[in-house]
């Protein structure tokens, strides 16, 4: 990809988000559809499949030769990344939207040949976008984003965490979390991934752990998260596959070592 | 405290709490005083002080004969709550404060003869205002809170609880707040005790959980949440005393039986 078709991409992704949360704006206040998908707690509703629609449509019509990837449906099941691939969740946070009608995000990361280009995470009722380009910083609305603390100890660090992941499970060491919630200042839960992502970038959470990501929550944070200087990787610090569900470690590089090595071991 | 003067005391706080509120958003990006008070966590800045003392100042010219008990030592050490009673915290949720400069408020309670007559909670950096009047229904800003749902399972929950509580701690049982955890659709953790008031007043959470809360903390909250049908009560359901340091169950009614009697053990 180009430095003009990059550029053209970026500013059409951003134009087309920006309208979808638009509308979700508008409607916010209409009764809603909802769903369960696997479980009675994985909700979606029908702003879900619309707002995916409507991205799956504007691709389909201005860059027919793209992909799309994305959890509702309309995009395609991929098995490589090669060519320009948009990663899509429509809403992310569906819990959120459906309960709280805040706190939820669109999230768009587009990957060129399994390289993150472009990253977009919009905070609709706050109407907050985090934007990236890769190699070129990471942005809050029109805000760059500063370089993550390069001195930092977990003992003053923010954590992002469910509390379930203290609780008896099957993928990570819980006994080991809650010695980590012990020793960071402090832990919060704000049940968005894309959002939880968009704090790290912003250095107002220090590392976002958790246990169950598919691509498309994860796929915009990671760009935007490494334009700040951050890390993100598969909790026991390997590197991610992209077309895989996955753990998520997406940390400050200065207090990365120390989670995965000291607190972090997951039942495989 | 007849109808007129608590009206004229309403509406002066309000107008005080917005003034400190966007004094606050003014000088939120200049560099911070931070001291650490009884741990390294339990952080305390200037503009803690500086808020508490601008509300101080305010009451004693306007009010002489009032009293205040609120967090930074502006205030009186009350050992009653006899006559009207302004409990403040000037910055509830100050490590927000300082790590995210949002999700942070200003909280006021105002009690008559220990009763809550006026709670106001100011969510800063959002200027959103939750307040009421005993008797008159819970506001944010200008539009109604509706009643909490009358019909609600634990299962269709979201429960405001800080990860810390499922570790092994001295004040309650976390093998049952862990079943809990698991219970529930869903957990969050913000951080401010009075937004996690606030947001169960506005429905969008169902349950705020936690071990310990000065009164402060619960002043405002408490009212809000009574004035939507909810109620507020020690972690054990038993009566609340606002002089006291407290564990905290804030909720819809619906579920509070269920939260006491099947998941809540305090250890004594």
């Amino acid at each position: 990809m180009n430095e003009q078709e990059r550029k053209r991409v970026y500013e059409q992704a951003k134009d087309w988000i920006l309208d979808a949360g638009a509308h979700i704006r508008n409607v916010i206040d209409e009764p809603l559809y909802i769903d369960t998908k696997s479980n009675p707690n994985d909700l979606v509703t029908q702003m879900d499949r619309d707002t995916e629609r409507f991205f799956a449509d504007k691709i389909n019509q201005h860059y027919p030769e793209h992909h799309l990837f994305s959890e509702e449906g309309f995009g395609e099941e991929l098995d490589s990344l090669q060519g320009t691939v948009w990663i899509v969740d429509p809403i992310d946070g569906t819990m959120n939207f459906v309960h709280q009608k805040k706190h939820f995000a669109i999230s768009i990361g587009i990957y060129f040949d399994g390289v993150g280009e472009i990253g977009l995470i919009y905070n609709v009722m706050e109407d907050e976008l985090y934007h990236a380009i890769r190699g070129k910083g990471a942005y809050k609305n029109d805000k760059k984003l500063p370089q993550l603390e390069p001195e930092l100890s977990l003992e003053k660090s923010i954590l992002i965490l469910n509390g379930f992941w203290a609780c008896e499970n099957n993928r990570i060491n819980e006994r080991k979390v809650q010695a980590l919630i012990k020793k960071v200042r402090g832990t919060r839960s704000y049940g968005s991934a894309a959002l939880e992502f968009a704090y790290v970038a912003e250095g107002i959470a220090d590392a976002y752990l958790t246990m169950k990501l598919a691509p498309w929550d994860y796929a915009a944070g990671v760009i935007l998260v490494e334009e700040v200087g951050g890390i993100t990787t598969q909790a026991n610090g390997k590197t991610l596959d992209l077309l895989s569900n996955s753990t998520i470690l997406s940390c400050n590089q200065t207090i990365q070592e120390q989670l995965v090595n000291d607190y972090i071991e997951l039942k495989e």
